[in-house]
């Protein structure tokens, strides 16, 4: 459900820095050959035509049939495959209204409605269809004034409460973008707001960036982003099954104790009926950071000038969620899983998100069967998921894990995820000791659009943002390691927004994301009723290279890790990570430290009101609490022997991995398969326990985005200062214990 | 003519480091509270709403009655006034057109007219108003494609070349901002184009930035900006007297041989008008940086697809303009002159530009008139000029002052210019040895809308945003000078845009630009039939607040130097900019060597290829000079050398200036009266000797926009590695030559 720019895919490529490569395991290549030679695009081209035929959302006939296509191909394609069914809370418009009821431009009742796009059929077979709405808002109905929060996100609202502005007891108006979509209601609830509508501004995704369509790939102006605003960044999945499986019987929390569904009524609308309710609008000029692309002067309201109503009234019952789980058992080691998994409800059509992604999960899973077919055994169990109800916030797979969770700890060796793919570059995220294992297989597939791999084509685009953006330091820092041939291209860290969440941040097990973008664009239509076949064929990727492309890549990574005869994981690659985090969150305290000290010199030199406006309403801002010292020598010392330890197995095993004996090797992955599990504590991250991971976690503010070492990090962010030291403790603890595991594994290596 | 935003006068408030500041001259305070008594912005606002009534542009009736309303003043005041007439070539329209011929949304008739607005009675008065054009343009007539080249910047062009979007044959539309009007068409017709249309675009200073006039200050829909294209960063003043003055026998240079005048015409317009040229355009999608606040998707064209015609034809008569001088002769010293100027003329009503400086200035010359025939005595003389013709390209202070360059070299101590004048902060732009003398006059003002002096409000503001613009070097540096109350706040670089121009960078005078700004806003109506009495007193300085402060500052300024017993001057400040830039111009030259080599290396790895999406029509980028190394040993010896002699000299004024007899104050001044011209060089800059001053000079590239060092500098930046070499010694040379005048002066006190 994650859509990103190709700056935000080529800015996201990767975190830190990487050793130079050093081939560990040899691949088949042959095996490899053979299964590249099956993989169709046109055949996925077929099955994302009929998959997104109709609307698939959780609990439409269409969403079932297609459950039962991929069931019914998995076992064509010789795999042991089933429908695990889970009972979900999923609410469903029953009743929306938005009007403008007085002020100017009143009365005006927003369309809330798509509606055909000509040369879209799809866009014509509006049975099924829902209209427009978020899932897990608040139901209800609520008549007030409108406040325009810009996205709605911390800084926002800052900014309002110095020109005076309130959004007590108004409706707030938010454009999409900057932050995740379910933090802005609940940040405008927070602030004691009544209700809350969502737009989509033209310069964000309309027609200040390309043609709408049809004539472009750019969001209509009727066109409306759907989405979750469950509170995923206290725990994804079902609101009232927290930390366990929504099974038939599952005893659930009441809907008014689930803490991750909103207060208030909240509703995504178009820029078309947008348009009325900011022309309303009067208060102060919208300073330019809130400025978008309509043409109109952006007031943020704030008087009694104008009232709005707004009415949504769901569907709060469950739905079944059908996650197809196909297996291809291991020879030698039954009891290590490599998991991949691509969720396959949509919104609407959900053509690109997720279909583009799921048909490539389908090729692959159809070369890997006609392989076992032909005589190839894998020698750890194969575990494909074809996941339903992620949209509305990764119920399929987060009950799925929650439930197996045992089962996972033990036998999950990794979990590999994809969902929306486009055209253009690789973007990868996950466990940093993967990335030189991406590193390989990424320069092993060809780019469909030129002659060089996948991996050198991103080093070239890197190189050349590098040089275009000298004044973005993220842009020169991936350019270094795009400058060195001889030197691995860093991946991502992790947030959420798409399945591997509980698998990486709840469960602990080694992750990977996996997408192609930044070239053409699906941005337009995310979410909508026209992302369907049509756009993604004409606009996203033409002809399913791309999706063809990421087969090759996320195939050959499962081929490679099922057949593995010696770990692939070069630790060196996640400690050097991991220090990089620590350089990055020690000079954040400092910045704190130096912004309230600067604050407080400015509040008493009583320099803010001598800066501001004096026609204009303004207060001084708020002191900021000061930092206290903090004493980072627990993560210091925790990195040292990190690094260490590390050091010495990705030593120990490049110079005796050839002659460790059947009885070690299984030793090895034993004390390996379980050591990213080490990074979990049991209490979790302040406010969210569910989230386990002390170095990966979305961020409580940017809701997708991921913040690394999120208990220290964050803590100092938001002035938690008590947090930060306890979480240093925390996170050094468990880089210890991960080291520790590394000094058992170089052990094992040393015949120890 | 400058207009400028809040955050533009900010950031451009100085440029380095100052000292801790010392007093070295005791003003007059007793006489400056009686100036500042004198001092009615009732009164500026009967004058400002009297000359404003009419059109007062060069040659119209009211500009001469103006002129006349003014001479009589200055009389009335006791001053010693004249007029003094030069017979310039100022074009005006006859004909003009505009319309797209053929394509998407032909035919269409460009409107062209501003038209009155409700509640604003000046603009109905539309007798003796010119239609919106811009002067010094190439008359012609011509129908071809239109391009859209976003501001049109030379870096606007680089982006088209990769593209593949050429101009050649065809009319550019560009929009008004980022570098001076004037260089738009002439880049165009350096690249080939065969006429230009400039546009106002609503996101620049139009519905993006507020409300439209009459409900804000911004831009309305029909409002279009003039202006002059003369080709400024050549030479200014009247094209066809380069370097002397336009006197009534005068001869001149054919219009044909007169380099400043451009050879394609070009036509500025509204972002009414501009609507529908920009809907007509297809070709490419414009990228991210070429996208303005119009609500539509921006593509730049390139293609025949539509067909605009574009004509204007001029009267090219010569017109008179009227300069009133006037002067309070020195008693003492009445061949050492402070002059101070203002340009009257304006581009239809002038309220804010530049009646609101101008204003100003007869607020302190009925003042100043008054203390003289109060019985006090001004040591040296004071000669106020309200400059004609400023708007066409500073023609009226540019023909005097070639006129009289001789005699000014001999006698002026200084110029002190101003214009336009609005509310908030004080900008101060000049020498840079002046600069703590501005200290000293600010922190004696105080600000009309707070407790503080004008000084300390502007270190609050620049606090404040340091603080709030972490990201932004150059407010970061600012703030760094605000932080410390007793360190001195920079003074900016001038380049140009108003008549200090001829002063300083062609005579080599030392000279101070002065103005407040930053809050309210005159960027809408800038250069429009809406700058008016109602606009300027409605939204840019009501009541006329700032435009007596400013006459309180520049009065003040006046007073000082007029009656110091000892100079004012702190040449250290200047010694520690320059070298700071210094400093700049190395990291430039490293910047632009590290440029070229990353360039060859993306070129020969065939990244840009790579990188590049194959859909869209994409070019390698042409590889850049390889830099030499650059020996700047003669600037390092020659900074060197000024900080030694500018120490001693500052160090020896603060111990002995006390002591000094008048016969060695006497020597002090004949010296230092001249020091500045030591600063510039016969030879003149590459490309145009007009320009001498080695330190300061308008961008060849940037227009208003100061170079430093620009010799060097340009040079670097565009890759002119010769002249780099021929400019280091140059200014090196001139550097030397100040710091032997500064030694000598330095003998002087030494009894030497």
């Amino acid at each position: 459900m994650k859509s990103t720019s190709r700056l935000a895919v080529l800015l996201c490529a990767g975190a830190l820095a990487a050793m130079a490569p050093a081939a560990l395991a040899a691949p088949d290549k042959a095996l490899e050959a053979k299964f590249d030679a099956m993989i169709s695009p046109a055949e996925m081209d077929g099955w994302l035509k009929t998959m997104s035929a109709e609307p698939n959302h959780v609990g439409s006939p269409h969403n079932k049939a297609n459950a039962e296509l991929t069931l019914a191909q998995f076992k064509s394609w010789g795999w042991n495959a089933k429908i695990e069914t889970f009972w979900v809370l999923y609410p469903t418009p029953r009743e929306l209204a938005l009007e403008l009821v007085s002020g100017p431009g009143a009365p005006f009742k927003a369309t809330l409605t798509e509606g055909p796009i000509p040369g879209d059929e799809s866009s014509s077979r509006t049975k099924d269809q829902l209209p427009a709405y978020v899932a897990f808002q608040g139901d209800g109905e609520v008549t007030a004034p409108l406040v325009y929060v810009n996205y709605g996100m911390p800084g926002d609202y800052d900014a309002l409460e110095r020109m005076g502005v309130s959004v007590k007891g108004k409706i707030v108006i938010a454009r999409y973008g900057a932050g995740w979509r379910g933090l802005k209601p609940k940040l405008a609830q927070d602030h004691g707001a009544v209700g809350c509508i969502i737009y989509s501004d033209p310069r964000d995704d309309g027609y200040s960036v390309g043609d709408p369509y049809p004539q472009g790939a750019s969001r209509p102006p009727q066109g409306v982003q759907r989405g979750s605003v469950a509170d995923m960044t206290t725990y994804p999945g079902d609101p009232t099954t927290p930390g366990y499986g929504s099974t038939k019987d599952a005893k659930r929390v009441a809907r008014a104790d689930a803490v991750t569904i909103l207060k208030i009524p909240t509703l995504p609308i178009s820029y078309g009926d947008a348009t009325v309710l900011l022309k309303s609008l009067d208060g102060p000029v919208a300073p330019a950071a809130f400025r978008g692309g309509l043409g109109l002067t952006y007031h943020v309201g704030g008087t009694d000038a104008g009232q709005v109503r707004l009415k949504v009234v769901s569907d709060w019952s469950l739905k079944p969620a059908y996650n197809v789980i196909a297996t291809l058992k291991g020879k030698e080691r039954p009891n290590e899983w490599i998991v991949r998994g691509n969720h396959r409800d949509g919104w609407v059509f959900g053509a690109t998100d997720p279909l583009s992604g799921h048909v490539s999960m389908m090729g692959e899973a159809k070369a890997l069967g006609a392989l076992a077919k032909a005589g190839w055994k894998p020698k750890r169990t194969i575990v494909y998921a074809s996941w339903d109800a992620e949209e509305p916030m990764l119920l399929g797979s987060t009950e799925w894990a929650e439930t197996h969770a045992a089962e996972l700890k033990q036998k999950a060796v990794v979990y590999i995820n994809s969902d929306s793919n486009g055209r253009g570059f690789l973007g990868v995220g996950g466990s940093h000791a993967l990335q030189h294992f991406v590193n390989e297989v990424t320069a092993d597939v060809a780019d469909p659009q030129t002659a060089v791999s996948v991996r050198d084509r991103l080093r070239a685009a890197l190189g050349v943002q590098a040089v275009e953006q000298p004044g973005n330091p993220r842009a020169v820092q991936l350019g270094r390691f795009a400058a060195d041939p001889g030197r691995d291209l860093p991946i991502d860290a992790l947030g959420s927004g798409s399945d591997y969440s509980s698998f990486l941040q709840h469960l602990g097990l080694a992750t990977l994301n996996l997408g192609f973008g930044g070239e053409g664009s699906d941005g337009g239509v995310y979410h909508s009723a026209y992302d369907t076949y049509e756009h993604h064929t004409k606009f996203v990727d033409p002809g399913l290279a791309y999706s063809g492309a990421l087969a090759k890549v996320t195939g050959r990574m499962v081929l490679r890790l099922t057949d593995a005869d010696l770990p692939v994981q070069r630790y060196g690659d996640f400690a050097d990570t991991v220090s990089g985090y620590l350089d990055e969150v020690k000079r954040l305290a400092d910045t704190k430290r130096d912004e309230a000290a600067a604050r407080k010199r400015l509040l008493v030199a009583g320099a803010y009101k001598l800066a501001d406006d004096p026609l204009e309403t303004r207060g001084d801002p708020p002191a900021l609490a000061a930092s206290p010292p903090l004493d980072f020598a627990p993560l210091d010392r925790a990195v040292t022997r990190l690094k260490a330890s590390a050091a010495a197995f990705d030593h120990g095993l490049s110079a005796r991995g050839g002659q460790l004996s059947p009885a070690q090797k299984r030793q090895l992955d034993a004390v390996l398969l379980r050591l990213e599990q080490r990074l979990t504590r049991e209490k979790g991250l302040p406010f969210r326990p569910w989230y386990r991971h002390m170095i990966y976690a979305p961020g409580r503010f940017t809701g997708y985005g991921a913040k690394t070492l999120p208990g220290v990090r964050e803590a100092i962010e938001e002035r938690r200062f008590d947090d930060a030291a306890t979480y240093i403790a925390l996170t050094a603890e468990a880089l210890s214990d991960y080291a520790a595991g590394l000094e058992a594994a170089t052990a094992v290596i040393n015949g120890g």
